[in-house]
C-alpha cells in the first residue's frame, strides 16, 4: 500500500461540478489500495476575488490580515471537496494549514515552512480517511494564520509529501505532463516520461511554467518523487527524478524559451576595475533583475558589455544607464526589446561533447544571428532576434530528434 | 475607562464602504477612552452564497464541512474590518473563533459554547488594541471548527461580554433599537429607552426581531448589560436591563403581534383522561411545535381543544388530526390560517390589576372579535382574525399610552 500526495490547482476544482470530478478520482486511488492525501488550491477566481475586496479597504493592506483573508480561499475549498468525498461514501476529513499544523514563519503573504505535525493526518490515514488539505497556508508559532504566496499550493503538497514520507507527490494542471517544448510552437513535441530535477529546474526557471520553482526546489531537497499529470485526462504523466547514474540518458531532454526579457548594451567602455559592479550596481539598487551577463574586451583597452532584464524593465534600465555610461565616458549605449532566449536543456550534455556545435550549426543554417550565448553544465541558452523563435525552436526540435521517444 | 462590547450584523458590514463606516464607529468608541471588542458577521449575501455551492456538492452535507465552509464567512470580515482599522490608525487584530479560543461542544452546525479563552484578548487590549472576533464560531475540544447556528454572532458577542465582564454589549442592527410597537404598522410607535430583559424575551419569542432570543437568554443568564443600536444613524438606541425593584415601571412597554400562526380546534370530543395527549402526541411527533393551547369543557361531557402551530405546518396539522379526530369520536375539525396573535407584554402587569380588562374594552369597542386568548405573569395574548391585526394593534398602542414617554 503505497501512500500519495494528490495536489489540484484552482482550475481543476473551479466549479462544484470539477470537485465532484476531482473527489472521483481521489475516490479511484483510494479504492485502488493507496492512502490518499489531498492538497487543494482556492476555486479559480476566488483569490483575486477576496485580494479586491482588500484592495478596496486598502491598496497596501495589514499583512497579517491579508493572510487571514486569503486563507479562506482554500478553506472553501477543502470543505466541498470533503463533502464530496464524504458523499460518494468515501470518508474525508478537511484540515486548514493552522489545523494540520504547518508550522511557518511570521512572514506574512510569503512565509516559510519550518515543520509540519504529521500526527493527525497519520491518525486519519490509519482509520481509513483521505485527508483533505488546504494549500497555501499554514500558522506561525504564536497560532496567526499564514500564507506561503503564490504558488504555495505546490509546496504544500511536497512539503506533506516530505514529512509523512510518502511514495508519490502528484500535481494535478491543466496540462498532462512537460513537454520536450511547447506544443504550441512545436506541434510534435513529446510528452517526456521523466525528467530529472535538475532539468525540471533549468525549465522551470526558463520560463515553462509547469510547476512553481519553489516547489521543485523544495523536492529536491526531500527527495519527495513529483509526477506532473492533467485533472481533466487520463494518462501518466512525467515523472521528476533524481538522475540516476545508469540510466541512459537522452542528449537533451526539451528546449524552453522566454519572451519576457529585454537586451541592454553598453560599448566601448574605458576598461578599470570596478567597472562591472559601476554598471551593475545602480540596476541592481532600483531593484530591478538581471539575467545573463556578458562582457568582452572591446578596442583600444574599452570593454563591451551586456545583459538582459525583465521586459518590463527595459525602460527603467536604461533610463539609469543613461547616465551611468556618461559618467563612466562609454561610447554607446543601445538597448533591443526585440529578443528571445532559446535554451536547450539536459542532463545527458554533461557526457557528451558537441551539443553545442550542433545547435550552433543548426542556428546558422536557418540563418538565424546569434546575439548572446550563455551556458551552464546541463544547459545551453542563446539570444536571438524575436521574430526567429518559432523557427530556432522548431529546426533545434527537430535537429536532436526530440519528437522520438529515446531507445529503451 | 469601560471595555464594551459591539457587535455588527451582515448588513451593516455588507460592502467595503460600509466595512470602512464600522471602522469608524468602532474607533470613535475607542478614541473615547473605552477598550473595544468587536464581534461581526459574515458581509450580508456571503453565507447563503456558501451554502448554495455546498448544496450544489450534497443537499444534505457533512455537518463537520459545512462548519468549515461557513465559516470562512466571517472570517472574511473580520479580516476586512482590522485592515480598515489599521489604516485609520488605530491598531487591531483579528480572531477567528478557533484562535480565541472559543471552545464549544462538537453539534456542528448548532455548537454551544462552553468555555472562553480571555488571555489572548485581554493581551490585545492591554496593548491598546482593537480586538475583532468572527461571530457565530468555535472549536471543539480537538480543534475541528464549529459553528452556532443562525443568530450566532450576537450569542458570540453575549458571550465574550460575559467572559471578560464587559461594561455594556452592544449590538448594531438596522433599526435604532427596540419599539413599543411595529412602526409600520403603528407610525407613532416610540422607541423605548430601556426594556427589561423579561420583557424582551417575551417580544422576541412573539415575533419581535431585533435580537435573537437565545443571546437574550444568555445576556440574562451572564447579567450581560444588552443595547440595540442602529449601525447606519446615531443615538442612544434601546438599553436591556434587569427589573430594578425601584423603578417605577410602565403598565406594559410593548405590543407584539405574530402572522405566523395558524389555529386548529377540535369540537366535541368525549373527554377522558389522557386526551390531550392523543391530540397533541401525534402532531409533537411530526416535529410541528404547537404554542397557545386551551381545552374548555363542552357540552355533553365533551371537550373543546384548540391549539396555534405555525403556519407552514398548518395542513400537516390537520391532515394528522383527522384521523385522530375519527379514532376520539369528535364531532368536528377545523382549522383557520387567517389569525394573528396580538400581545400586551409589560413587567408593570405583575403589579397591575386591570390591563386586562382594558385590553378587552378596547378590542370590544373596535368590534374585533377575540378567538383566544392566553396569559403568562408579563404578557396577555389575544388571537384576532388578521384582517384586524392593524386596527387592534393601533388601538391598544392609543389605549395604553404607549406613544407617550413614562413620566421620569
Amino acid at each position: 500500500m503505497a501512500l500519495i500526495v494528490q495536489k489540484y490547482g484552482g482550475t481543476s476544482v473551479g466549479s462544484p461540478e470539477r470537485i465532484m470530478n476531482v473527489a472521483r478520482k481521489v475516490m479511484a486511488t483510494k479504492q485502488a489500495g493507496n492512502d490518499v492525501i489531498v492538497v487543494v488550491s482556492a476555486m479559480s477566481g476566488e483569490t483575486n476575488r477576496l485580494i479586491e475586496l482588500s484592495k478596496q479597504i486598502d491598496p497596501n493592506p495589514d499583512l497579517r490580515e491579508y493572510d487571514v483573508l486569503v486563507a479562506t480561499g482554500e478553506q472553501v475549498t477543502i470543505a466541498l471537496l470533503s463533502m464530496a468525498l464524504n458523499k460518494l461514501g468515501c470518508p474525508a476529513r478537511s484540515y486548514t494549514g493552522a489545523q494540520v499544523r504547518i508550522l511557518t514563519d511570521s512572514t506574512y503573504s510569503k512565509a516559510r515552512i519550518l515543520d509540519i505535525d504529521e500526527a493527525n493526518v497519520r491518525a486519519d490515514l490509519q482509520a481509513g480517511r483521505v485527508v483533505v488539505v488546504a494549500g497555501f497556508q499554514g500558522s506561525d508559532e504564536q497560532g496567526n494564520i499564514t500564507t506561503l504566496g503564490r504558488g504555495g499550493s505546490d509546496t504544500t503538497g511536497v512539503a506533506l509529501a516530505a514529512a509523512l514520507k510518502a511514495d508519490e507527490c502528484q500535481i494535478y494542471t491543466d496540462v498532462d505532463g512537460v513537454y520536450t517544448t511547447d506544443p504550441r510552437v512545436v506541434p510534435n513535441a513529446r510528452r517526456l516520461d521523466r525528467i530529472t530535477f535538475e532539468e525540471m529546474l533549468e525549465m522551470a526557471s526558463l520560463g515553462s511554467k509547469v510547476l512553481q520553482i519553489r516547489s521543485v526546489e523544495f523536492a529536491g531537497k526531500y527527495s519527495v518523487k513529483l509526477r506532473v499529470l492533467s485533472s481533466f485526462e487520463e494518462g501518466p504523466g512525467t515523472l521528476i527524478t533524481y538522475e540516476e547514474q545508469n540510466m541512459e540518458q537522452p542528449l537533451i531532454s526539451g528546449i524552453a524559451f522566454n519572451r519576457d526579457e529585454a537586451k541592454i548594451t553598453m560599448l566601448g567602455v574605458p576598461d578599470q576595475p570596478g567597472v562591472a559592479y559601476k554598471i551593475l550596481g545602480p540596476v541592481g539598487d532600483a531593484n530591478i533583475e538581471i539575467d545573463m551577463i556578458i562582457q568582452n574586451v572591446g578596442a583600444d583597452a574599452t570593454t563591451d558589455f551586456t545583459f538582459t532584464v525583465h521586459r518590463n524593465d527595459h525602460q527603467k534600465a536604461l533610463k539609469i544607464l543613461d547616465k551611468v555610461a556618461k559618467e563612466l565616458g562609454a561610447r554607446e549605449l543601445n538597448g533591443d526589446a526585440n529578443i528571445v532566449k532559446v535554451s536547450l536543456v539536459g542532463v545527458g550534455m554533461r557526457s557528451h561533447a558537441g551539443v553545442a556545435s550542433t545547435m550552433f550549426k543548426t542556428l546558422a543554417r536557418e540563418g538565424i544571428n546569434i546575439r548572446m550565448i550563455s551556458t551552464s553544465e546541463i544547459k545551453i541558452s542563446v539570444v536571438v532576434d524575436e521574430k526567429y523563435l518559432e523557427l530556432a525552436v522548431r529546426a533545434l526540435h527537430d535537429a536532436f530528434g526530440l519528437d522520438k521517444a529515446p531507445a529503451a
